[in-house]
């Protein structure tokens, strides 16, 4: 179906029986993080990218009961170059479009990322106050480091990097100041991610975190391993056991 | 259906196909609160208003098991002024009236709330014995205050009032004490809500939160809101981080 | 359908297409359970009176998994005085008995009881461990006491007393010793009974709780209680907030 | 079926109606261990071992999604004794073989297991965390050792012994160091398992658990165990209560 025939008849941009179409794959992932405790109170949600079309979860629905017909489509290609007056495919009747939209396009367009997903996990947020509130002297408050944990095996490299971490790399996630205004963090978002263009995270200070990968599967892992992270990191912190450290290389003795 | 009609039947007051009439929502909703924390033990409830109608849960019921024909219905117009001598139109066979039921008329009366939630989470208990047993020189052990937190947002900035909280705004939540009989906290329910007038909740010391909301939407999320700033405040609370700081408001560089 | 019936087809007692029925319920509450974290890899346990019949879970089974062929049935009425020699009604092809069974047995014969919940919960275990390494001077490491919570109202005054617990009253569990072997608890158990005439729970030291009620109702709202205020007792040790306080009666103004 | 048959058709090594078979086992168990939050994010898995087939989990899949068909199949006869170069009598078209292989091979052929489980739980790093950062001097921090806790009678007493632990042994589960590549953990764990031959675990510092036993059913019930015990080990260490206490035998006092 080309965008033009979408455009005669929206609604069947997200009417599908397919599990794994978009449309009906962000209502299911929204329910899945419900329970995680991601998207609370209408808090966080999620987009996916497929070739040029952008699904987008609505603004202020509870999101694990959202519903397919909920869901939002634009065209990447049909979007004036700042992003800031979008044109919609298909609006849903009753809802306003996420103030997380810009977000979710620097991350198609930046980083060619196929989903990304907003939390608002207690865990991303109780980091950044850690951050905030502890840094040692010399530390960064704008940088989570932790290495040395197996999950960091759970991270690419990087955009355009073939691979992923290893269990010794650090993994850095930038945290940006949160803003007044949610489409206000964009430009942030964006100089975060010249200034570590291997990330795939963005921490918001007092707010929650941004996380992307190149399709469903690998965003919403790295989502999942760097919740497991930050969670780790909150309860090494309250066990006084520091997030970086210098562990010796174990080598095989045979081989 | 006429209120006269339903008096000569009035099971048809709670009798639905639709998942959205009152008499269904409320076992429904009750099931997810009890998956959350929220009632444990027949503890907690919930109310709907819809027009003069008023639904409320039994006394005593284990909240996950209920039946739509369990639900109480009264009228709004034919009570008393005191709303001491209740009458109802519809009552369950085998169950008493909840002791909540006029802390929850007083959210209907006196703020037009077309929902009103009632939990016993442990983050809303935790918070008041904080209150009373570490509030700092000058602090008010009566008001739960926090402030430049994103989820803050969930919050309407007050009744009759449009629009919600931003993220620098501070949510102020009163906190009443304890009596030996729940019905008698109405009049101190009351009080609260005459002194912080756009105000959606009030806690209750060593007992829990009622949250109310101009219909079921906005009483679910924003209770959620609220028992995730609880359970933050708790968080922050062990690692020393303060509930209010003075963030610098971070303005976007173009625009 | 008498016990001489049973046994001649004794499956029979354990087949009923009413999800009310005993050995319909033990699974359905095991699972639930499980869930909760209570009966952790076939730890804990479940069992139903119904007049003179007991129907017990066997032991080692994976509780979330169990079915009503699992139940094992004997009769109150054919057992010795000591509970030693038990004779089943009804035995599963391939389990052994559980050894909670002789402590069921003593919440059904000396209290009257219709049903018994035996739990791990890990705030059980940890209130045991509390009291044991940190009771202040003159306090007593074998009895767990709290007031002032309004979780509290969801016991029951005591055995043969009509009403339950106020507010203010101090709900009060004895804690005894474990023993290497758990049916040798049953006497220690026996003995906190007739200590704490009262009490509808005993805690067992670095093992976890036995809680009973009149009916399955009773005692599964009593066990949700009491593991609620576990978890706070918990939370507000690690707070520094102490179990007991003295809290000012709250009376209203008008009435 | 025999192997010579299976090896026309393979995928009906991994075809079948009874959820009891370890090709609709190993997804079901996955999905109820990513609720656990011991398989987050493609970490973690599961091997079953019949006779001498071995159902192995893939790499990198969503441990809640996965389906009978993505399951690795190989028979332990056709191995090379240092199991390093493996062939698979039936592969998933889409997938690689799991890094996890050559340690749940491990645990078939020196332990004679016939399920092995692996998780990331949080507790389980956060033991070996805590023994890293403050074992008390004296101690063995490459070993975690609790006693007198009632769920330490949920292990085994050791390979080939009757019977299982009681409540005053000592449950001891070696910690071996954490590797680059996780196949370069199996001699290490081998190792540990030569070191300490009654155990039915490892930790991993800083990565997780391997925890075997001769059936699902044992590799699960002491999996479920060991998390319950690292949890309460962490609690523990919060609240300053020491993992090993020397408490007196309680006898009754009938017998």
């Amino acid at each position: 179906m080309s965008c033009a025939e979408a455009i005669d008849n929206p609604d069947e941009l997200v009417t599908s029986d397919n599990p794994e179409h978009p449309a009906n794959l962000i209502p299911s992932l929204c329910a899945k993080f419900w329970t995680l405790g991601w998207v609370t109170g209408t808090g966080g949600g999620c987009s996916i990218r497929e070739d040029d079309l952008v699904y987008i979860a609505p603004s202020g629905v509870q999101k694990e009961l959202m519903k397919p017909s909920d869901i939002y489509v634009l065209s990447l290609a049909a979007q004036e170059p700042t992003l800031k007056n979008r044109t919609y495919l298909r609006s849903p009747p009753c809802y306003k479009p996420s103030q997380c939209t810009p977000l979710f396009l620097a991350a198609f367009t930046k980083r060619g990322a196929g989903c990304c997903i907003h939390t608002h996990s207690h865990w991303a947020v109780l980091v950044t106050l850690i951050l905030e509130t502890s840094t040692p002297a010399g530390g960064d408050p704008k940088l989570f480091e932790i290495n040395n944990i197996e999950q960091i095996k759970g991270f690419g490299k990087g955009y355009g990097k073939q691979g992923n971490l290893g269990y010794h790399d650090t993994l850095r996630i930038p945290v940006i100041e949160n803003t007044a205004h949610e489409e206000d963090l964009t430009e942030f978002l964006e100089e975060a991610m010249d200034k570590y263009p291997d990330t795939y995270a963005v921490l918001v200070r007092r707010h929650g975190v941004y996380v992307w990968g190149d399709n469903v599967h690998k965003a919403k892992t790295q989502c999942e391993s760097l919740d497991y992270l930050f969670q780790l990191a909150v309860e090494m912190k309250q066990l006084g056991i520091p997030w970086l450290s210098d562990i010796p290389v174990v080598n095989p003795k045979r081989s």
